[in-house]
């Protein structure tokens, strides 16, 4: 009997970091994982061939976009196949038997730290510090048993590393979601895809933007995310990112052979099947 | 004779932080300040009079909106009254005589981290600490002649506190700027004003923000950024934030009243003069 190769998948983080959850719900529990503590680090894994896909957060409902990742999607011409949107609850996690009263610091990823922000505004006399990874911060605080120090992660890591909940959904905003990109490094044709990324240039001056979105609009398709992106070095110029969602495949090639010759430096960035936002 | 009162300025960090080389740079160096440890004691700075009026940083060439702030200032209900951007140029500082292999710990804002990411990867065996301000890091190194930590911070930073520059320019990226806002809590009419900060709500439907584009275009309105920021809670919605100038001022004012009418929720967050960004 052939046995099925597993999928493998690069995260950024430890197992039990938020990304390994977003590759778990989009590509199931069965798969290995290549834990990557940057996300350059997560680019060359995949460049390199060590994994088949590569899962990269993109934005927070509170921190916004994340622009760097803007950069290295564009440096590595990887192709996006498929988005996923994860609610983000965060925990405050110390060792077994710690009380609040001990805690002298909290570290974590720092997203995390930005995303607990009135919590840990709130807090008198804890410093905070900066880690890779939430699960990485759980981890340390776990292995090393320690006792003044706790860790912004999520449940997963509390199980995983043996840690009691301190206090429970210290997010700020309890809506808070996560967007992560599903990468290749090889263009994939992903069928039944109705949601792309798209970047391009315009002119700086009045309208230029206007024309595209109007190209848009002629051919039914719908916006879901705009942003202008300063071109560094260049403070006249700006690119622009959009993510487009349609109906009729026929409608979005048609506007992309159009705004082909509205704009410069146009890239697909991907064209995918658009992920739906599911609260608990 | 009468003396005139000195402009008090709100800045986040302490001297010799960006936030206050924006704030001399835009009210000149005979202010006082009232120096915050957050974005949120700002606000509050703002809001209760403790000073006339705030700087605060709204986003970078690099990491991207700040978009917490941009919450802030919708909830305060501040007005923009001016703009600065100003080069981020950051520097390794560390007590005099220190030698780069006795670092351990480099410290300093998570945004200028950030900015020096690719320099910090490079290191190995340096742990990064995430703190309040760049030039708290640097007057913590300096206060404590520190021999086993550095910070992150401006050359003003290093002759205050006495440190050397142990690192020249470690931003990745040499063009790096910061943009920072001029807040006042009354309305203020700017003279000359050719430049604003709006935003809105649009239906989450093909062509609802092209036909508000167009009204931009028809009035000879230029957009010099676009934004959209996803509504908290509510997935489908989202709200967009846009800067525009103009050259005649009627224009402007007309397509105001012409977006009123397309639009949900408008806000027009400041009317203010534009700046130029001018690299060393």
């Amino acid at each position: 009997m052939k046995r099925k190769k597993k999928l493998t998948i690069a995260i950024q983080g430890i197992a039990t970091s938020f990304h390994e959850v977003a590759a778990f719900t989009y590509f199931g529990e069965d798969i290995d994982r290549v834990e990557c503590l940057t996300f350059h680090a997560l680019c060359e894994s995949l460049k390199m061939g060590a994994c088949d896909f590569a899962m990269m957060a993109i934005e927070n409902s509170i921190a916004g976009s994340i622009l760097p990742n803007y950069f290295l999607l564009q440096d590595y011409h990887f192709n996006i196949v498929g988005e996923v949107y994860l609610p983000i609850h965060m925990h405050l996690l110390a060792s077994p038997g710690v009380k609040m009263e001990q805690i002298r610091t909290i570290e974590s990823h720092p997203m995390a730290i930005r995303q607990c922000s009135d919590y840990l505004q709130r807090l008198k006399g804890v410093e905070v510090r900066e880690s890779d990874d939430t699960a990485l911060s759980a981890k340390r605080v776990g292995e090393g048993r320690l006792k003044d120090t706790a860790a912004i992660a999520n449940e997963y890591a509390a199980k995983k590393f043996g840690l009691q909940i301190l206090e429970k959904r210290i997010e700020t905003h309890k809506k808070n979601f996560t967007r992560f990109l599903v990468l290749s490094r090889n263009e994939v044709e992903v069928p039944g895809a109705n949601k792309a990324s798209l970047s391009f240039e315009v002119r700086n001056e009045a309208g230029s933007l206007a024309d595209v979105l109007m190209t848009f609009k002629d051919n039914e398709i719908n916006l879901t995310k705009i942003q202008s992106i300063p071109i560094i070095g260049k403070p006249n110029e700006y690119s622009i990112h959009v993510d487009v969602e349609w109906k009729r495949r026929k409608n979005y090639d048609q506007c992309i052979q159009r705004i082909l010759r509205q704009v410069h430096n146009l890239n697909i960035l991907g064209e995918y099947k658009k992920a739906k936002i599911e609260y608990k």
